[in-house]
């Protein structure tokens, strides 16, 4: 249970597989300047051969994408995977196997109950993981995390939500919720054809997957586990712009609380965070782009016994990439917060 | 109360007050290219002697602003008031008493009781005139718009928020309802300053005046009416865009119904509604924009046995501009959807 | 050669072909709009089955696409075929011999010279109709539209170039031109892969094809035409918006002129003109959105003895669609504008 | 001329006055984050008692702006001067009077010529700093940099133009240039009014100032210097984005050359710098947003006999504050990037 502290060791030797998606790629950014780490390969089931300064200049890692060889990865520290839903779990196991700490940051570990995993996802690539996988939201999670190999990444609509109502649904207050959230465009991804056309996208705004979008059984099962069996309604919305997440949540209080009691509630529990910021506005999301911070408001809507609160995180930070390096940081008994500034 | 139907008369003559600010420059364009209006004038507090189509290239409206000049406008049929709450009263009351058929696009006299306006919008200019003034809603007060002298154009967000939960509403089902809103950045107006300098807004989104919008009471006041006292929870958020305006709504239900009742009391209720698109999918902002519609989609979330009902809007047109042509369409008697096509 | 004015017939029966992308979506929608055509049948060849209402939800026509069936069109009075370069010319060929009028917005029929297009695009599918087709700029082509059977609708870059350069090309005046254009992102199509997802192009601006656009011959096949052979280098870029085209001209003049001559040239060609407004300030892309309307602005820099001439257009009406239907007007013998204000 | 190496001293003591504006609320983000400098006061004229962490969110700079209080100033090591042109010059005059490094962001010192300064910006605070101001772009000026005292950090268009052009203006090689640039709205600063609000800017662009801007004298002063005594035409475009700038050159040669010997000539002036990245294809500038870095291509258009170079840059860091703590660099002996990835 010790962590390996890597004294001596200058640098973990980190695998990023599916680097040439928009959260992969950022991973193999974060990993690449990251003090600790050794960006040992990023690799791509479709685009092997490509530089990933070339599919994205902006990140300036100058790294071939490469086929993934798990035999080669026999000998690395950790990985990162960055697969799609569905196509993640094969791999993690035979990374697993060959003694790597892993970070999934797709959602084929997030749930613990395969049936919810079956009719949310379809067949799950193997079941055996559910139960060493641990819910890679620090916030709540920081002691099993830094003690576990195996860590799924959470979404980035449940990031959001979860930061923003944890403080209630862990105090037992939250009677019933409604979650409209809305992301950025990155947040689905570079496929999507016509739906992610600039043309669809630019001076549009939409709420879509209005009849249960994947996130919303990871985000009651977080809230149960917390201590709130609410029933919660969560619908997403596209944002016209690049990166950034929003979640407006809307919590009916079981008890009646002041709007400085609920301040101090979100005071208390976030004092400590490295990663989230309470403040005393409603947050942008411009607030928080290209960092790892969560900035979260609330405020009390007395007439309707509500907790209206605001949590703006950046979806391929603190709600992908950034957030998995958190963990791996906290795996790897390196300080938590390395390599995010 | 038999509207005079201006046969032989080709043309009404409209005076569009306040026509330098977004509103109102569009109100002016309108009445420009209507084929049964005249714009007799456009008139601005700030910018008269400035020409529209300066201002608003994009409107090709070859007309000077003046200053205002009640007695020369006794001579003219009808007028549009685009001024800032609070300045819209003490004009509106002197139009009036010179004869004119009046829509105020202002907020002075959409809340029929004083006491709600004073707590909202401070002291009351023409607080004789709430009691003449009807509320500008079409789908909800159409016979006594078409019976009126005064309207009170609607809000934008009230427009969308009350078309989405009407239906309800009517039929005594809402429980409770939560409207998180979306507004383009017209809706603002073109003042603000930082607030809506391009920096702020572009890749941005945030929620705002969470303790309480404006446009609150005037929902509250209307879905009273329609038949619900249901506690309302209001958000407006800021979208990085130029026109177009979205209310999410959650409604609780009183009984459980199944959505295809839902969908048949929208269905009822909008069918034969000129400006009412009743939509298999969620609507974006964009599939109204520059137009006078209001698409509405709804969707039953069954575990929490609420309606998700989904309205885009252009915050101009039907938030606006556009809505003030139908209102006054009907106070002349004129086709409904005459100039707004 | 005499129009049939179509007296008697209320409408033209009206072929869009490849009505499912973002030109002929358009052309459709104006078809469908106008009120001497009737929209007969739109085609698509990936998307028949689809309904336009469905795949743009804006342009309301609420139409199913079908396969193109050339026998079937035989009965019809004319075609807009909005194909990929290389697919029109065959199709063109085939609605040409079952007696169709046809206006192709694809680039099969733009040049005059096959080694030209064969340079620039590949082969070409009916050389033979090379000499038959008109070049569809109105401003500098009408009479001879007005008397084609086929019209080769221009590019989006041509046309706001030409339009831009006209008056001094004629004039004999020009020595030497720059063209640094920029375009919305719907000239580039639907199709296009990541480099036109949401966010590759938001926040992005950046110049492409810099060894040569397809269009580059186009626009000096026909400022050759109108008297200027001067040397030109055309760059196009790519805006983070939807429609809106810029041609910025850098025009190096053979004599010295003042501002008020150059002006005086624009004045004067385009005074008459129903699509081309000339201004005294540099026009910005919203200003002509979502209208057929060119706008102009020419000033002087004397020191180094150039004309610096703006054009503005919305790509997808002066630049597409909207040319297309001005063309068909004039080769049908109805007002040029009928359907496009 | 020996530099103070500041050992011993951990950190120069920097104030940044004009921190209420972009540049300069960057400049103190950028001072603030710096390992070797500590930022001692942060100035506004307009919003002294404001917290920048308020009015920047994003940058979380937790500092109360303050008044200027030159006497206290005099204290420090180094100043950065944002202010607007014309309000600049004094307060530097003062500042290097008490003995402080200064590097002037405004326009007031970058004209050596103070007829050509009063032609185009009026009358001059400080004259008799013209003489001891070096023009800061280290690309160019390095060494006359590490050896002053008072440096004018250039504009965001001469820096983009002039790393475009430089290679080309060294080797006596250009014969006339056209410089059609485009910047995002920071580059505007916070005023602006009308012209700048989001529904200005937004789905928009357009040329400004095309009757002489006013960096177009300091671009011809360093081409001057470079060695090409070229006439330069220069048109700036504004784009709907927040950072980035772009120059489009199109230089014509006076000699032949081939894109070898082009790329070759690039490749050797800035094959050692720091912040000038050669590449391959056309830059876009979202890949150089928030970075130091300017992005450089070049192409040959061999029938025109022009280069083609276009530079990017964030308008904001290397053509503002990220430039300005470059120089500050080299001005107090520290590594030229320090501070700046």
């Amino acid at each position: 249970m010790a962590r390996q502290p890597l004294a001596g060791e200058p640098r973990a030797r980190v695998l990023v597989a599916g680097a040439s998606g928009f959260a992969g790629a950022l991973a193999a950014r974060l990993v690449w300047r990251h003090p600790r780490l050794e960006l040992a390969a990023a690799t791509s089931r479709g685009e092997a051969g490509a530089r990933l300064d070339r599919l994205y200049p902006r990140h300036r890692v100058p790294v071939e994408l490469r086929e993934l060889d798990l035999d080669a990865a026999g000998s690395l520290d950790a990985a990162l995977v960055a697969y799609p839903h569905g196509a993640a779990a094969g791999p993690v196991a035979e990374l697993r196997r060959r003694g790597l700490v892993v970070v999934d940051i797709s959602a084929d570990l997030r749930l613990h109950d395969l049936a919810a995993y079956e009719r949310t996802y379809g067949e799950h690539g193997a079941p055996e993981l559910l139960a060493e996988a641990v819910y890679g939201l620090p916030e709540i999670h920081r002691e099993r995390i830094a003690a576990a190999k195996l860590v799924a990444n959470p979404g980035c609509y449940p990031t959001a939500a979860l930061l923003a109502l944890a403080p209630l649904a862990a105090a037992g207050l939250v009677d019933d919720v409604v979650i409209s959230a809305a992301s950025g465009v990155s947040g689905a991804g570079r496929g999507g054809g016509d739906r992610l056309h600039f043309v669809s996208v630019a001076e549009n705004f939409s709420p879509y997957a209005v009849h249960g979008h994947r996130h919303a059984p990871e985000i009651e099962q977080e809230l149960a586990e917390l201590g709130s069996r609410a029933s919660a309604t969560f619908v997403p919305h596209l944002l016209p712009l690049d990166q950034g997440l929003l979640a407006s949540c809307y919590a009916r209080l079981r008890d009646e609380l002041t709007e400085e009691e609920l301040r101090g509630l979100y005071a208390e529990r976030y004092g400590d965070e490295p990663f989230v910021e309470v403040v005393d506005e409603p947050p942008g999301v411009r607030d928080v782009r290209d960092t790892n911070a969560c900035r979260v408001n609330v405020a009390l809507d007395r007439a309707a016994r509500r907790a209206l609160v605001f949590a703006a995180i950046d979806n391929l930070w603190k709600g992908a990439a950034g957030q998995a390096i958190q963990n791996l940081n906290l795996m790897l008994g390196l300080p938590e917060g390395e390599g995010l500034s």
